[in-house]
């Protein structure tokens, strides 16, 4: 049992809360008069989330984007955000980090209402957090509401910021589509505000497809079969299609599509890929062109 | 100008929101459905915010607190809060920090409904940051209502929570009263609710009363007179009640009492001592036996 799971244990024993719901969830739920708040956080620090060669405009971006994936995954509208920032030294590098964050704030017509600035000693890591607060708007989708038969579908492309991450990995200069996907990942609030009415289940694809199906499958109480790993045009030309680089899509994080359940006579009201469904039972099926295939020790990125 | 004070300026121009109150207050102030959230964020970090020395279930504590203070300020009610937390590295502190948080909020009806666990590189300081969220009651206090002739009061005494601090930098072992002070401060919470719907303006004290008397005046367009520091009888039993002790207590930060203005035909509804007034013009007046004092360069404590 690592650190993290020890402590989240823990944890989870003081948010007992319903609105906590047992923190199984990517956000909270809380009822406050006759609206119903959708809560997140996100932390993100420098050589765990994010490289330290990051431009510090797409860290400001990536801090922003992954909160509002959270509520995209919820059909929630963005309410405001509070910042808590450590003050990195570097008077250009925090100014250009408020401009991408306020970039994609501005984007996605969520107000920055506060935080907290803090002084860090000197050779610190850079460290951030942003909570978001979002409205839920008539359904609120959860993890939990799949059945068997449903089929899985993402909003977008497989495995194109773990590519991105790769070659950046190999030179920090890299740039281009893929590269931008791991900087500059969207958001689905629309797509999320349009399907959360219709899905039996949603989740936002932050650890990889193969990690998320089987969360969302093992919430329902189901198994997961996928069966198909959606590349863009971009990630085709720079790696191929062959069955490593399908598998290595599967794996990777950082894509924020948002993931799915749909009962198999209704039509995504979105443009969405198919990638597998859920049956009765537990665990997840990898096909990859049709071949059953054994699964990878490690399923996504955990963190 | 220092780094926060420039990074501050910059992110006031990401804060324009009218929810946002453009970061002049310790809270932000959003209306949502038939109600009205109070916000707020407050960062920790070892070495900065705390000692090295301090035990985890004081900071866990503390960090609850402050946040809780801030809600107390505006007379609201504790709806839920969000905990980032930089694991340590270590099992057993990160526990007792845990115990220590929980305490607080059990105390004060404050559910932890989520935030976001992560890891941090070797050797990076200890860091923390809880969001809470409150719900306004029927008035909500700002800085800026206090009117000339005004009473300002407090609603304990001045400077055990700095005379603490002073205890344990001299010996990490030291006990009683003014240690406790500065580790395990009490929100305001039921005082805060009690006092919101009849003050002209209110405030905790966070970084000393000179300080944040002095801010209340600025943010009101008034000069404060401040006569009288009230000292607790440990603070006198330990350091006696010199006029250096005085001034240092008007100085010290951490006391999280609510400081607020009344007109002077009203008594305070709940206890609290007289320390001044407010009156037309600008700036601070420290009077101490009578005397008026030069004032200090720094004021309290600004981080």
């Amino acid at each position: 049992m690592s650190a993290e799971s020890r402590f989240l244990t823990l944890l989870r024993l003081l948010a007992y809360h319903p609105a906590a719901q047992g923190l199984q969830d990517d956000v909270a739920l809380l009822p406050v008069g006759n609206a119903r708040l959708v809560l997140t956080s996100d932390t993100m620090v420098e050589g765990i989330h994010h490289l330290p060669t990051d431009p510090p405009a797409a860290v400001g971006w990536k801090l922003a984007a992954v909160n509002l994936s959270d509520l995209a995954a919820k059909g929630a509208r963005p309410l405001g955000c509070l910042l808590n920032y450590a003050l990195s030294g570097d008077d250009a590098w925090d100014a250009a980090f408020l401009e991408g964050l306020g970039e994609a704030l501005e984007r996605h017509a969520m107000p920055l209402l506060g935080g907290d600035t803090v002084r860090m000693p000197a050779d610190a890591p850079r460290s951030y957090s942003l909570t978001a607060i979002g409205e839920a708007q008539s359904s609120v989708p959860s993890r939990t509401g799949a059945r068997a038969g449903d089929r899985l579908y993402v909003t977008g492309p497989m495995g194109d910021a773990g590519v991105g991450l790769e070659l950046l990995r190999a030179d920090p200069a890299a740039a281009g589509p893929l590269v931008e996907a791991y900087r500059r990942p969207r958001p689905r609030l629309a797509e999320g505000a349009l399907l959360a009415p219709h899905v039996s289940a949603m989740m936002d694809v932050s650890d990889g497809l193969l990690l998320d199906a089987s969360r969302l499958a093992a919430a329902s109480g189901l198994a997961a079969v996928i069966d198909h790993i959606p590349l863009s045009s971009a990630l085709e030309a720079a790696r191929g299609a062959s069955t490593a680089v399908q598998l290595a899509a599967a794996r990777a994080g950082d894509d924020y599509e948002l993931l799915f359940a749909l009962p198999p006579s209704q039509k995504p009201p979105v443009r969405a890929i198919p990638v597998g469904r859920l049956q009765e039972g537990r665990g997840l099926t990898l096909l990859i062109d049709g071949a059953v295939m054994p699964l990878p020790d490690r399923l996504g990125w955990e963190h």
